[in-house]
């Protein structure tokens, strides 16, 4: 059972298996985890339903994003546990006149409250995390994300946090172009569109990145070497 | 009637007005237009179902590329016109040992036969267009795509060919973040999953884009001025 | 008399002439000011002999710095009467885990006092103008800056402030790149090197941007139209 | 004695002593080797003294350039030895209407022969080797490079070619705001200005790169482990 299975037809995976995508890519050696915008701002001070969230924060995704906390947490867990590097993509708070495109598109993200941009409690960066304010939807674009992961020679990145038809979808395809190896645990990313999500992880699986569980993805990490 | 209206339900739909997502961006003063991978690769030399199609090469989308081909034709018949800038990022022939992950993910892609990657013949570029090969999903990955456009001053994408789910979307994404003014006509931009298509069409006009019918665009187009 | 006369030979100058490089690119018609890096930290909080300068921030340029500053601020002045836009690629402080390839060359920049990170009062930003940290020598490099030219719909760069062989020779270098218009006033860029200086000055005017005085290059732009 | 004695002032490596520059990036385990625009457009046919070998190809850089080519043979020869990874980033022959800011400082070369685009017979690429046609300074600049580097999981850059001002120092300045430890063997680089190439390897060494001879490179290189 795959999350994509009630949206996406029969005929529609039966096409991509024809055509040969989809493929695995398996994991490397050397993991990073990505920890994309999960502040109060996409998640709510408080578990709520998504029309209650939105009125704290515009940006709230509502019972989901409590849904993937967990997740997020047991793979954070597997990180410290092993040292391997944790990243926080995030957005930092708005300039009014920097705004350009995104404030034509979606203006009512220019005016989030300033707590809203604190990290989620539980998956709180520690020293030596790399923190990195970003303004675009890609935690790649206008980032040092890559200097970053070079920096660390990290080979494979685990992508979580939110939202998947956003920020995990565009930083998932620039990771890929840079040929990282990607691996996105479907229940570790959250949407405000049930839809958008299992069709952005369906994207994802077939043509960028591996797609699994968190419990998959735990068990596959377990056995890699920890960093000293 | 939205090309996402079978697939997004009214509540999301709901969600995301009540989040304030989707605004226009509008029309710039200085329009170019990208056609990307309008090669025999993704559409087949001929009109076939896609089942048939991808016997020829396992990269076409079948019949809904050539029920694209006309809209983006008149589209480029527009551009010619004014005289406006026409941009070609296109798939060029693989080299095995470059495939990386790509080559790992859709293994197929590695094994095109050489006359796939020519252009279509009726939106065939002409003397002066800018070609750009690329190897990744967005037209602007690794290639000088932002430059040229900077260099023809351009403040306004609009964006036909395919995948809607792979390379448009990632080159509207790119072009959002670089601060374009971005249009994607629905009906000249194709892909191999119906759902696929609607759903990063929906995506699309929430966060990065202005979707619209190439009618509709042709009449919002049509009083800007030409080039000299 | 160029800046360069007593530092590369005759010769040296005949053979970039034989070989056709160095022609002027001119300027466009919507320019836009980059001030990089003119923060106390690279002048020092008074004029001061670079020996005794560095005492106080170990990055500062001593003399040559103030020498620079009147022209700056003439230059500002202009696009502050012309209503153009003004654009402040900084060093944002430093953070100790995340130094890279930095913090091995030059372990010093990592320990300046914070007060050094001010601007400079003379060239203070203003409301509307861009801030755009940085952390690595070109001011395009993993910051928006190719994205707020783009939204400005600038298509002419003059580069000004430090250190001539540092941030301002890797930011020209890469506007170039993008296809932008690029002028470096000498008089209004400065280093801790007056040959390094000097020579920079030489390669920029023969490869990459119209290198010219500040009073030139008044006289050139004086003429384009000023902003709404 | 360092190729920069002659032209920076004892007090002027004394001021970047005093301010802490030009510390040891030292080498990682990863070495691959950038062999940057060694095509006969920059060398000539064969040896001739500057002014001769213009007449031939305007962009050649005559004798220095075959005085740098036994160098890079060495390293070359080390490389294929150890199974390292080895890059041709190199000019691909020009397209007239593309020439953007190039065509405009340099527009002689926009007329190169055909025959100029080959590759040095004696450093020639392999089956395997990785071609990067280029069109900027940089090596980086859209192109694939640094998804090629993260594909072989490069740590160390040798960069070799020409020129020292140009195509090899923007490569470098890109390569250390990427984090990769950068090594520039002096006389396996070459420039059409002694001048210039001397200043460029001091500012290359002071901030960016570790600058050494050939000799010196090959015996720290020697016992770093070979690749499968």
């Amino acid at each position: 059972m795959k999350p994509w299975d009630n949206v996406i037809s029969e005929e529609e995976i039966r096409a991509y298996r024809a055509a040969g995508f989809g493929r695995p890519s398996g994991l490397g050696i050397r993991p990073a985890l990505l920890i994309i915008d999960v502040q109060y701002r996409t998640v709510g001070t408080r578990p709520q339903p998504y029309f209650e969230a939105i009125k704290e924060f515009s940006t709230s995704c509502g019972d989901v994003a409590w849904a993937a906390l967990p997740h997020i947490e047991r793979l954070l867990a597997l990180f410290r546990k092993k040292n391997w590097p944790v990243l926080y993509p995030h957005v930092a708070p708005k300039v009014q006149h920097e705004g350009g495109r995104l404030a034509e598109k979606v203006p009512a993200i220019m005016n989030i409250a300033a707590h809203g941009y604190d990290f989620v409690d539980t998956i709180h960066p520690r020293a030596g995390d790399v923190l990195l304010p970003k303004k675009h939807p890609s935690a790649f674009f206008a980032t040092a994300l890559a200097s970053h992961l070079i920096d660390l020679q990290a080979d494979t990145l685990v992508v979580t946090g939110c939202s998947t038809s956003g920020c995990v979808r565009s930083s998932v395809v620039d990771a890929f172009s840079l040929n990282f190896k990607v691996a996105v645990p479907h229940d570790a990313v959250y949407d405000r569109s049930a839809t958008s999500h299992a069709v952005n992880l369906f994207d994802m699986a077939e043509k960028y990145a591996d797609v699994a569980s968190t419990d998959e993805l735990l068990i596959a990490l377990e056995p890699i070497e920890a960093r000293a």
